[in-house]
């Protein structure tokens, strides 16, 4: 990864660290500890895997007065780099009573206080990258919190409200752009921090095309289920097919059906549908099948970043029409911090843009998210 | 069912309340919460469940002056009543968050001091029988909270120690019991509480037999492992087989392979394996299997209970060669509390007893426990 | 097994086998390969399994100069005896292609023929306790060969009409029996052939009851469709329930809805549904709800044995309220053939009587058939 | 699609329509019924549903005196045109034993002499391209009867020879190909026949890379596996890894260790592995792996089109590292001849050239196969 030189490393470090536990403080105990689907973790661990990783890439390593916080919680809270050692299975994350929650708030501290006391001590450009790539980590799992708790929160039939993070803006800019013909450059340049999958800058030729600088909203979302776009096959991708059905897809995830109209769950609680705020949590299928119902297509991912600058993004994880595979001259890195992205590289589609959840600083135009469709 | 004069209802009703709080005494919050498989149920709803059968049962139709504690309670806690209304899916018991431990710590302060009320001012047949049935319903799940608290937490990596109910008492009878020819008289009689499907009592033939005093100790079965007991297919069932191979079993659950030796999960934490203790925690298909191996076979519930007098039973629940079926003349309950027991007299094997998770008074030589082989 | 002297032994054989073939002479060779699910069997392979058995249990112990048909025959016609080696995947039972029907057919007229040999030379007990045995086994292979053709031949849209055997007889006895309390022998007596889940012959106390002499009809089947039986959660056991869910049950296997009433599909094609005709296919769950409709009980294989001189049974397989059990003094034969009824002994209820598909000669009142609920 | 003059086209389709009959020569009636997956087809459907195809879209909408060969053909062996109507449940395919095969190739004759009515009265575009479409619809069922056949025929445990293709040619190009950097023009161009896919030719820009000349060999598949292959999780997408661990993968599909060697299951019977051959019947997730390991990646489809002319393909599917999605301007066709292609485009990777199987005359440098990987 690119590296950052962090003079004031440790202050952005604590920044960090302080908006994670910030994300979780209206939460109860209880909330703390679920696991709805496989997919998801539960917020202690996203709490404590954050913690391992300046743990066992910084510390352990760099440290040599550091003595680990407990001698399990490494077997505990690795997630899915197979170089460092055995991990628990995925599933049972969500039947992990102990550690507690507390425990895990003592864990924070531990290793922030260690940290600084490491920063203050050792500098240089390996710990700066580690630090870097430590703090993007965590951002990113603020992200992944954020998403994984409105998701667990959303089987529980008491419906809690515990963050406001404003997911229903609407505003929005209007129109649509043309973009000419032309060999656009696609990947990361620059000085700042950038993931492994966006190196390997590249020109890319583009025919001329239009792009809508406003989301799809809610209520034109609505116009295509009421058109029966759930029930019309002729619009779907084979496979969305399937899923939709086997699911019993009948709007997005989130949307309940109330007295004739939609209610969503947010994070601040159940809200009437909002027609004017761009739709959010369509998987790839539906995306692809609202776009086949209005005449359109999804861009790819090089013609989004080609026009990204001329696109208000930010508000939601924009699909792409692009498969997640590598650059040129894509390269994993050394040990298990190549295990970060590069396996992850077939059956998921690119998104790119960021969303409300996407915590500040940590978004790019150049910036590749994956997800299955 | 039966009834029981109680004078002294409320009494007895606090205390039972009381036993089934102390049990979970050296829990954290995070234990109540998780559920490790359909099967089992989170602590928490076991103490939200037993609240509610009161309030549903007894307050609700009997106590005009009641207000529910909250309007939704009713929906969550059901379990399978399905004269009573909607219910939450099964599984997504150990979803619900909310409500918080403490606020069925309220729930249940509130139902107790109602049900003070309405034991002070109505009286009679009916309120006595469904007191009764509360409580030794209550009972019942005292013993499912054990054993489903042990399910939950031996997924737990840390092994908390959390209860000590003595699973470990080696003292037993020894020798065989000689029990003659003739026809016993089967299922309850006298004045106690019963559940309906011990009643119909009548009389089986049984030819003479003979019945072990003691129990089959860890030490015994470890031999049928060492013997290759679960390799070899002509010992089993032919269901018994498949569900051991689809399982990888080796050995019963909560015990553990370790340096050559094994460990056993217990609620007062890892144990190593008490050769002289009775073996707990194998399924019929085990329990069928080793008694092929040993040259006996599993006694019929009728064989049980007629030699029941002179057996010192108590410590573990014992399968026996019967199917849960009705007893002549069997009649389920009208309404809801029909539900309790008939409907399960299907793909299930009776097991006779009682164990060390059973609350005291809650055992009798007629009582038909029952689960899947 | 209980012997059965024959002299005219291989007459009977002959005979027997004769009839296993007239079964399938208007299949074409494509109808001889299918296999709808893992419960049933291609005809090919009832066809042959039902040869392997005389080869392995009567030629290859028993006729020193016969010479196997083919060397891989062995592995491929073994169904469930594990004491006789390897067989293949019952799953992929419905893939083998080869060998072809002629060459099965070849084989079924070489083994005739070696124990046409066989038996003029060797005589005496076993060979003749042997022979009744694989004659006994064909027979039950006949009308399993039935069964499974029919559900094989269901999932065909050309509905195909190869065989009558008068699914459809509608005379029956009417009205009720009653039997008085007493002690009724149980089990298996006099010289005939039998098998031995019969023997343990043994005295069975039973409270005086009414049996119904006539079988239920269509039209009494559909009465309880009419009137929501399907839909009635509380006449369902808890399993039948979500058995019946799962599977979108409305009405028995092989009917079909067509223009607001029902017709049935039958192996000589599809037929209008007929009210008189007693209701076929159906699960113990459907004959359990539908008596809880009706204000009944299912007999238990005891009371039905008992009562069975007064019943004209035979034309359906009739469901008891009993699980399928050892009786008292109940053994397993040694070696291959002790795999034949013992280990299926959890998880099925017993069936009494016989169907129109039961070869004659093939029931008796204490024949216990067995099925998973 | 591009359509091509066919003054001959009667000639070059009876010419196709006999090589499909050629290829099943050697068939027994029962090997053209079995299905051994919902993935593949028996070989009796492949025979009808191309018959089908020219039925639906040319003789009944363009020969005004054609009559069906039977009614209910049209919905048995559409495939997975839903504009074209119901049609039966893919996996039930393998159950269909009416229509038979003889039944069938009446149904084929039929259908031959009606197309030759036709292209004698009728001539023009559009019957031209339809024509040629059928017939490239057939090679391209011809391919995939031989794949599934292969599969099919695979479970048997006879392991039946059955066609001999030259499964096993072993001469290849070797050493490695340098391509420059430029733009190079993907897609189809010309008069011949292409499909949808391939339309919309553009400029690709590449970077220079190298290239192999020769595919990878049986023998050098071996040392990956010898090397621990199979169990070296850092070589594999983290996909592949979960499908090689669930699939108990060791070694490629059709590969039978014994005696401590291999062998392989061919159409032409089971042979010793030719180290020389080119290695076949490898998932995506096999050929990245080995990739990984062997120091190099798979090309892009584009990659590989720009350096088909100096390649000797032919001989296997070659995996590219490029995901199945639309080329610029994509346009599905209108009615049931847009479900050809399009709505495939997710969660596919692209493969290029041909292989043994594809008949001669239907492979072209811009072919765009796919699979799941």
């Amino acid at each position: 990864m690119k590296q950052h030189h962090t003079s004031d490393g440790f202050q952005r470090y604590k920044a960090v660290r302080k908006h994670t536990e910030r994300l979780c403080s209206n939460l109860q105990t209880e909330d703390f500890v679920v696991q709805a689907s496989e997919e998801v973790s539960p917020t202690k661990w996203h709490l404590a895997h954050t913690t391992w990783f300046f743990e066992t890439f910084l510390l352990k390593p760099h440290l040599s007065s550091y003595t680990e916080f407990h001698p399990r919680y490494s077997y505990l809270f690795n997630s899915y780099y197979n170089a460092v050692g055995a991990r628990t299975h995925r599933f049972h994350r969500g039947l992990m009573t102990r550690p507690t929650v507390s425990e895990i708030m003592a864990y924070r501290a531990h290793v922030n206080q260690e940290m600084e006391i490491l920063l203050s001590i050792r500098q240089g450009e390996e710990i700066d990258s580690l630090l870097e790539l430590g703090i993007n980590h965590e951002q990113q799992h603020q992200e992944l919190l954020i998403t994984d708790l409105k998701y667990n929160l959303s089987y529980n039939p008491l419906h809690p409200e515990v963050l406001d993070i404003g997911e229903y803006l609407s505003e929005q800019q209007q129109g649509w752009e043309t973009i000419p013909e032309g060999a656009y450059e696609i990947g990361f340049s620059g000085d700042g921090f950038s993931y492994d999958n966006e190196h390997g800058r590249h020109k890319v030729l583009l025919e001329a095309f239009n792009i809508s600088k406003a989301l799809v909203t809610n209520g034109e979302y609505l116009e295509f289920i009421r058109a029966g776009g759930y029930q019309n096959v002729d619009l779907w991708l084979s496979d969305g097919w399937d899923w939709a059905k086997k699911n019993n897809m009948k709007h997005p995830l989130y949307w309940w059906e109330r007295d004739g109209g939609f209610q969503c769950y947010t994070l601040a609680g159940m809200k009437k549908l909002d027609p004017d705020a761009p739709v959010a949590h369509v998987s790839y299928y539906e995306a692809a099948a609202y776009a086949e119902w209005a005449g359109c297509r999804l861009p790819t991912e090089f013609q989004w970043e080609a026009a990204s600058d001329r696109l208000d993004w930010g508000q939601r994880w924009e699909w792409t029409n692009s498969a997640y595979l590598p650059y040129p001259r894509y390269q994993k890195a050394l040990g298990a911090i190549g295990e970060y992205n590069g396996k992850f590289m077939i059956n998921q589609m690119v998104l790119r843009g960021a969303s409300v959840a996407t915590p500040e600083g940590h978004s790019r135009s150049t910036y590749r998210n994956f997800f299955p469709p």
